[in-house]
């Protein structure tokens, strides 16, 4: 088993899908910034009051999975059917966790990890001024369905430590 | 001290700089992606004979860097005077490091750490065939240097377990 | 009834319509520009001389189609399959109306929306030399056809003054 | 006085401002989107409660600034400064407005104008599954300062019924 | 037989496809750069050592490709199922062959032509500095296969001289 | 004398210039599309009656332009301060010339050239239903003016056939 995105010449190309029927597919991914004990606190109390850090960031990881196949080379451009990104907010920092959808010939793992991916950096950008230490952490792919290939659901045989 | 992306309606908006210095900036961020022993040796193959992973996921991570205003909704456009990403491959996964310069009025600490993210996403696509448990890991600000806020030095008194 | 793009957190998403059938769509959508009337007339003179305001408009607002997924948050990305602006010039200003196409699972109301938009944004630009003070008005909805929801035309029951 | 947009051929062109000096300048543009008295009371009671239409609408319009020049064809792609959107919600619908600002060598009408339109556009976008009788009107440029040609305000002489 | 993307008022506008059947489509096109023999050594050199100059404008060409319809501006946006880019290297120079397809409803010719024009002018850009006078040459479709209006082959009764 | 866009590791980056004076830049570019005599005379037509090809695709070149450091991947983003696009119409075919200017730390050269290319696929683009044999041709830097590594002007001494 090897690379798949590399033509015999051994350059990267958009692999030919052609032949694929199109199917329901979906993809699942998180991720996790560890921030300040301070600046969880303060996106709390912004989600309640006023300065809503949650809301820009998921809007951006919106956007950011509809800009994947434009972000990352070797992805095709897909129409997708539907993205959702969801928020979870323990002390130590903030987990995040996108959902996303289409009918077509192939995933979107790329638009799952790109839109938490997206998300993650905006909510660094939006608390950057009063925490620079935080790290985004843990970014990896959840689940997936649909396609040829099987489903890959993590931890199921396969799993690193995250 | 609070978050400076949010005018007085508590919504969010793009900071008003023009008062700023052009002044000479650098961002140096970092990132790791966890992957098997067997892909990095694949990974570490192509890039002597066919199929050169990194090479496609520093392209898209210096592409990246430049659509980092487009991608984060309350970063300023600039025009950056420089960007390179560069990679150490121990036996554990991948580590990636972007350096972004500016001659501007806002740092290009968002630049960087986008454009490890999209390096580190590219890396995932190229190798998800053979391992979809790979995890995006520990991206975080290395450095950041000009402008009147004062340097930023990780592990210099605020770092966290990065 | 309720908004439709709020999750049960009350967080923007990308509604899913995986399960809807692929089905023929247009949408048709007008706009206004009040103007002086010695800029219409250089308007008029142009299109027919040299300085076509109009043919520089009306391709913006074709390349703005094809953008609105990328500048309305929560809109589907969708392969268009048509889109054509027309104009009227009476005394008092111009008259923008844009139609747009798919065969897919959602309605193209915002690309028809955003071509007028974009369409009497770029006749500003090309006119704000002579006319800073014109107006963009009264751009609607005319008519909308295709999917579950059943059509919508303007003037049937739920028209405002426009 | 005639369109600068066109070169000696009739040709659309993006006028030469290699001259001129940079200078801090200043837009506002304002819009209205009319809307039915319950619509109106959803929004009001998003924003306090859950399904903040405002604040997708506001991250739109602001990323929307940023592309002018990728929108409108004639456009210098410039750097801003700086761009804030503000709402009112009287009864018959909601007020947007939006002050753009940059330190350069074109001024930034278009980018306010801009901002309002993809507001507008994206809150009907929220918004038009209760109400797809929404009209956008009266987007219009309120002011702008800096540059050689000097300051414009709404209202002084040039007006028209805004 | 006239140009098909004017309306009947003589303006640009996107062709309707809505009632063409979805069908596998090919394009292949060709392009070619003349440069200094030893320019061409250089890129040899940068292939098997260090600094390969193809496998960066390769990447350009592929993502380009994706780009099309937001380039060109009547293009339809379709998701492409495929794209593949080779090179050969005579001694006068580098030639280009870029392979596009799709399963839809229009051709990909312009999608195979902008890959070759992106790829050759990042193949300008990464060789500039050591050979200026490069000049890009016989850009052309050789291969357009799928859709109702049949195969083109170049060279079967209606070349020019390419 | 080797390639500037490489590091030491062989990777391409994007060249820093942040010690670079800010300087008047100009370049200009050239190209040429072969075509039928009868697809030149339609061309003809159309700009004097209906269907103006030639209108299009240098409101594409322009627009191309702005977009070259998003298509080019080692290419600096930089704000332009002029840009046109003239064409010729000899019997035998189409001559594009694209004129880019800056106030800037780098060249403008990619932006000449991407501006002709993109004009150019544009015309094939408008003209291919009724002539696919179109061969752009001839893509090359005339002249280049500012900047400290010195003007380049084609045909003093370095020009190749062109």
């Amino acid at each position: 088993m090897g690379f798949t995105h590399f033509n015999d010449a051994g350059r990267a190309y958009m692999v030919e899908v052609s032949d694929k029927d199109d199917s329901r597919r979906t993809a699942v991914a998180k991720g996790r910034i560890e921030m300040g004990a301070e600046t969880v606190e303060m996106i709390k109390e912004g989600v309640v009051k006023k300065g809503d850090v949650l809301s820009v960031s998921q809007i951006a990881g919106i956007m950011g999975a509809k800009k994947t196949s434009d972000l990352i080379p070797m992805c095709h451009n897909i129409p997708l059917t539907g993205a959702d990104i969801s928020f979870e907010l323990p002390e130590s920092g903030l987990e995040i966790r996108a959902e996303v959808k289409t009918v077509g010939k192939t995933g979107v793992e790329m638009e799952a990890l790109t839109a938490v991916s997206i998300t993650a950096l905006t909510i660094y950008d939006m608390c950057k001024a009063v925490d620079k230490a935080m790290v985004i952490k843990e970014i990896a792919l959840l689940k997936k369905t649909g396609g040829k290939s099987g489903d890959f659901i993590r931890g199921e045989g396969d799993e690193r430590d995250s």
